[in-house]
C-alpha cells in the first residue's frame, strides 16, 4: 500500500498549491528506476506534445502529435503498442491538454488502464500547459529498491500487510464506496447540490450495491490498483452487457456524480465517472459544478443525457465546454452565485461540512483548498462527534499534520493511527538504514504543511481568510437539521503554532 | 465641474473594494437633496425588482417588476414616463440585473440618458445581487446647496471655471479621445489584444474624427455630462443617418473596443459602445475580454457582426453571454490563458502598462485592480519619460493620494496640480465655513486609500502582490519595443508608508 504517486503543482483552480496523489503503478516504477521525482521545468511553446520516456536505459522527450486530442483509454492503448504492454503511464485527456482548469494527470493502474487520478486541484491543466501528453515509465529488469536492513523490513511489512488486511476487510469488500451508507446515514451525504445530506435512493448506489452486481457481471472488488496493495479498495466495473466500463469507482465519484446530481442509476454514475477519466477531469469538482448547474435551472436534476452532452462539449474543447470544466468556483462566478459549495477555489469533496465538521475544518483551512484527503474528520477519529463543531479544529489540524506525513509514503487508507505511523517510521528506518521514529514522520508532515503555507504566501494568498462560504453556516441541512458552526476564531487559529505537539487524537 | 457620483461596492471582480465614479446629474441631484449617500443594505431575495425613490418629500421603495429584463435607454424612458422627465436615475441594464459580473451602474446625464456609467469593477453585479433595478432621484423646488461662505466660493469657483476652460480646451473639441493619436504616437494605444502599441488605423478612431463628423450628422463636441461643467469632455454622437447613437464616446472606450478589437470603423465603435450601455457593461472590461477571445481564434479581429452576436448572447442571459460578461480574467482561466491583460482580476485600461509605466505602476498597487483613473502616469506628469521606469511607482504613489482626494470632490479632468488641489481645498472650506487646507485635502486621499487598503485586507487580499502579469516583462511591444521594466521592489515599497509626504511632482 506504499505505491502511491503525487503531484505537485501551482493549482489552476486555487492559485495555490496542489499536492494530488494517486495509485496506479507508476509510483512503484519510478522506485524501481530509482527516480524520487520528475520536475518538469518550463514550456516548450504552444503548439507542443510531448511524450517523456523514462527507462533503465535513461530518459528522452518525444514529439507525439499523432496523440493530440486522445482519450486517456485510447492514449494509453496507442503508447502500450509503441512502447510496450508493461510501461505504467502518466498522461493527460483532452481535457489537461486544452489546459482546462479542472483537470486530472491519469495514472495506469495494474492492468494498464488510465483509471487512476491525480484529480484535485487542476495539475492536468498544468501539465498540458508544459505540452506533456504523457510520462512513460519502462519497469527495469532488475526489480528491487535498495533496502538498507532487508530482513526486518520484510518481517515488519509482513506483519503490518497482515493486519491491514484484517482491519481494512470492509474496503476490501465494499470499496470506498461502504461510505455511502455511512454518509448518508450520519446526514451529510451531498445531494442535489449540497441542498440535502441525505439521498432517498442511497442504497442504489452504496458499495454493498456493488458488491451485489459486479461479480455476477465479470467485474470485481478487492482490486489492488497497484500490485501487492494490502487494502485492495478498488473495484472493476462491468456494465450490464458484461463489458468493462471502469475501474476504482470510488465513493466520491460516486457520491459527487449521483446523490448531488440526484441521478440513482449506478450504470449512468460508472459511465460519467469513465467519461471523466477519459477526458481527464475531476470528479468531485465536475460533480459539484454540475450540481450547481442544475440547482440555478440550466440542467435538471438527474437528467444523464444532458450530463453526457454537457461533458462532450468538454471532449469538444468547446467555449461551453471550457467553462463546465473550469470548476465549481468559475462557474458560479459566471453564474453570479454567492452560494458555492467550495473553498478558497476547490469544490468540497462529498462530506457536507455541516454534517461533517473535522472535514468542514479542513475544508476551510488546508492550503490546497476543499480537500477531504487532507484530514478526513471520520466517526470515531479524536473521540468526537463529527456533527459538534467543539475540538474540530484542531482535530483538523493533527490530521492534516499525519495526513501530510502519510501521503509522503503511504496510501491515506494505511490510517492516521499511532500504530500505522510507528510502523511506516519503523520501515522508513530500515528501508534507509537511519533512525526513524514516530517523531521524526510527524516532523515530515509538518514540514510539508509549512513548505506548503509558505508556497502560498509566495503566491499571494497569504492573507486568504480560513473560512467556508457563509451559507454552510446559514443554510440548515436537513434531515438532521445541522449547520457549520466551528467557530471562526478556531479555524484562525489552525495555523498560529506549527510547533503545536500532536497528540494522536485517532 | 463637480457633479461627480461615486460608487463603493465590494468588486466581484478583484473581490476587493472598487469605488467607481460617474458624471451626469444624480450627483447634483443628491447634493440638491441634502443626500451625502444612499447605502443599499442586505438582499429582498432571489426574485426582487426594486426601484428605489428619493425626493425631497422622502423615500420609498417600490416594486417594479414591469421593468425587468428592459435596456439602460428603454429603461430611462419608462422611469421618465413613471416618475417624471427631470428625475435622474441610476439604473442596471440586463447585465447587472443578471448578476454578470462586469456590470455597470448607468446614470442619466443632462439629457436624461443613461450615457454615463459607473463601469468599472462589477458595480452594476451588486446592486442587481441586491434586487435593485433603479434609483430615481427627484430634483427638489429649491435648488440651492447650503454654502458657508456663498460670495467667497462663487468667486472663487468662477474664477477656476475660467481658467479651466482656458486650460482644458482641447478636451471640450475633440473629448478624452484627444488621447487616442497622443497614446498612439507614444506606442501605447493597446491594439489587437496588446500585441501592438501603435493602430495603424489610430486617425479614424480619433478625437479630432470625431470632431469632424459629429457637428454635420447632428451631434456635437464639448457637451457637458451634467449641466455647467467648464470642461465638457463629452459628445453626442449621431449616426450616418443622422439618428442618435450614444454619447459621451470617450477614449477608452474607442481604444478598447477600437485599436484592441481591431475595428477601424468608428461607427461600428459607437454602435458597439451603444449597446454595452444599453446592456450595462464596462466597455474597457468588455474590450480586454473581447480582445483575449479573438487572439485566441474565438473571433476574428474587426469581426463587428461576431462582437454585436456575442454581446446579445449577453442581453440572452446564456451561459455564453455570462461567461463574456464575466471579464477578462476568468474567461482568460476559462480559456487556459497565461497572457491576461490585467491585474487583480481587474483589465488594463488603454494605457500599455509597457509604454505608459506610472500607469503600469498603479495598475500594479492600486487597491482596486487595474484602474487608470487611480492615477494616470500621462505624459509631462513628474516630469519623468512615461516609458521610462525610473520614479514611476512614487509617482504612482502621488497620483493616487492625489487622485483620491480628487475623486472625493470633483471630475478627474480637474487634474492633479497643486494649483487645482488649493482652489478645491478652498472651495471647501468656502462650503463648509471652516478651515481647510491642501494637507487637508491630500490627507482626505490618503484616507481613502487607508480604507480601501484596510477593506482589502478584511476581504483576504493582504498577501495579494502588487505586480503585474509575467507577459508584460516579457513581451516587448512593437513597434517602440518596450517592456515593463519598473522594479518590483518599487512596486512593493508603494504602500510601505502611507504618511510619506506628497511633492505633487505634477
Amino acid at each position: 500500500s506504499t505505491d502511491r504517486l503525487s503531484i505537485g503543482v501551482k493549482s489552476p483552480l486555487t492559485q495555490g498549491i496542489k499536492e494530488s496523489n494517486a495509485g496506479g503503478t507508476v509510483g512503484r516504477t519510478m522506485s524501481l528506476l530509482g527516480l524520487k521525482a520528475v520536475v518538469v521545468e518550463e514550456c516548450p511553446g504552444e503548439d507542443g506534445c510531448f511524450v517523456i520516456y523514462l527507462g533503465e536505459e535513461g530518459g528522452k522527450v518525444e514529439r507525439a502529435d499523432a496523440a493530440r486530442g486522445l482519450l486517456n483509454y485510447e492514449l494509453a492503448d496507442w503508447l502500450h503498442l509503441k512502447y510496450g504492454p508493461d510501461v505504467s503511464i502518466l498522461s493527460v485527456g483532452p481535457a489537461g491538454e486544452n489546459r482546462i482548469l479542472n483537470s486530472t494527470v491519469a495514472c495506469t493502474d495494474a492492468e494498464g488502464r488510465p483509471a487512476r487520478h491525480a484529480a484535485r486541484g487542476g495539475p492536468g491543466a498544468v501539465l498540458g500547459a508544459k505540452g506533456v501528453k504523457a510520462l512513460v515509465f519502462a519497469e527495469p529488469r532488475r526489480k528491487r529498491v535498495e533496502l538498507a536492513r532487508p530482513k526486518e523490513f520484510m518481517q515488519l511489512a509482513r506483519g503490518m500487510a497482515a493486519r491491514l488486511r484484517q482491519e481494512k476487510a470492509g474496503l476490501k469488500k465494499y470499496g470506498s464506496a461502504q461510505m455511502v451508507r455511512i454518509v448518508n446515514s450520519l446526514g451529510g451525504l451531498p445531494t442535489r447540490n449540497f441542498r440535502s445530506g441525505c439521498f432517498e435512493e442511497a442504497d442504489a448506489i452504496s458499495g454493498e450495491r456493488l458488491a451485489e452486481i459486479l461479480p455476477a457481471r465479470g467485474g470485481r472488488m478487492g482490486h489492488p490498483c497497484a500490485p501487492g496493495c494490502a487494502i485492495a479498495c478498488s473495484n472493476i466495473y462491468y456494465g450490464p452487457d458484461g463489458k468493462y466500463v471502469t475501474a476504482g469507482l470510488e465513493y466520491e465519484s460516486i457520491a459527487m456524480l449521483g446523490a448531488n446530481l440526484g441521478i440513482a442509476d449506478i450504470d449512468a454514475i460508472a459511465s460519467i465517472e469513465r467519461l471523466c477519466d477519459d477526458l481527464g477531469i475531476d470528479t468531485i469538482e465536475t460533480g459539484a459544478t454540475l450540481g450547481v448547474l442544475m440547482d440555478s435551472g440550466w440542467l435538471k436534476f438527474g437528467d444523464v443525457d444532458a450530463v453526457l452532452s454537457l461533458l462532450m462539449e468538454v471532449r469538444r474543447g468547446s467555449l461551453m465546454g471550457r467553462l463546465v470544466g473550469a470548476g465549481v468556483t468559475t462557474v458560479a462566478n459566471v453564474l453570479g452565485l454567492a452560494r458555492v459549495p467550495a473553498a478558497r477555489g476547490q469544490s468540497f469533496a462529498a462530506y457536507d461540512p455541516r454534517a461533517f465538521k473535522g472535514t468542514g475544518a479542513t475544508y476551510a483551512t488546508s492550503p490546497m483548498g476543499a480537500d477531504h484527503t487532507a484530514g478526513c474528520g471520520l466517526p470515531g477519529r479524536g473521540g468526537l462527534d463529527v456533527a459538534k463543531p467543539e475540538g474540530q479544529a484542531t482535530l483538523s489540524f493533527e490530521l492534516q499534520v499525519v495526513m501530510a506525513a502519510i501521503d509522503s509514503c503511504a496510501c491515506l487508507y494505511v490510517g492516521p493511527t499511532e500504530t500505522n505511523l510507528k510502523e511506516l517510521a519503523a520501515l522508513i528506518a530500515c528501508r534507509y538504514g537511519e533512525a526513524f521514529s514516530l517523531d521524526d514522520i510527524l516532523a515530515l508532515g509538518k514540514k510539508a504543511l509549512q513548505a506548503e503555507l509558505t508556497f502560498n504566501e509566495a503566491a499571494g494568498l497569504g492573507g486568504a481568510k480560513s473560512d467556508l462560504p457563509e451559507f454552510v453556516r446559514e443554510e440548515v441541512l436537513p434531515p438532521k437539521n445541522l449547520v457549520f458552526d466551528v467557530p471562526r476564531a478556531d479555524l484562525k487559529d489552525v495555523w498560529q503554532d506549527l510547533s503545536r505537539k500532536i497528540e494522536l487524537l485517532f
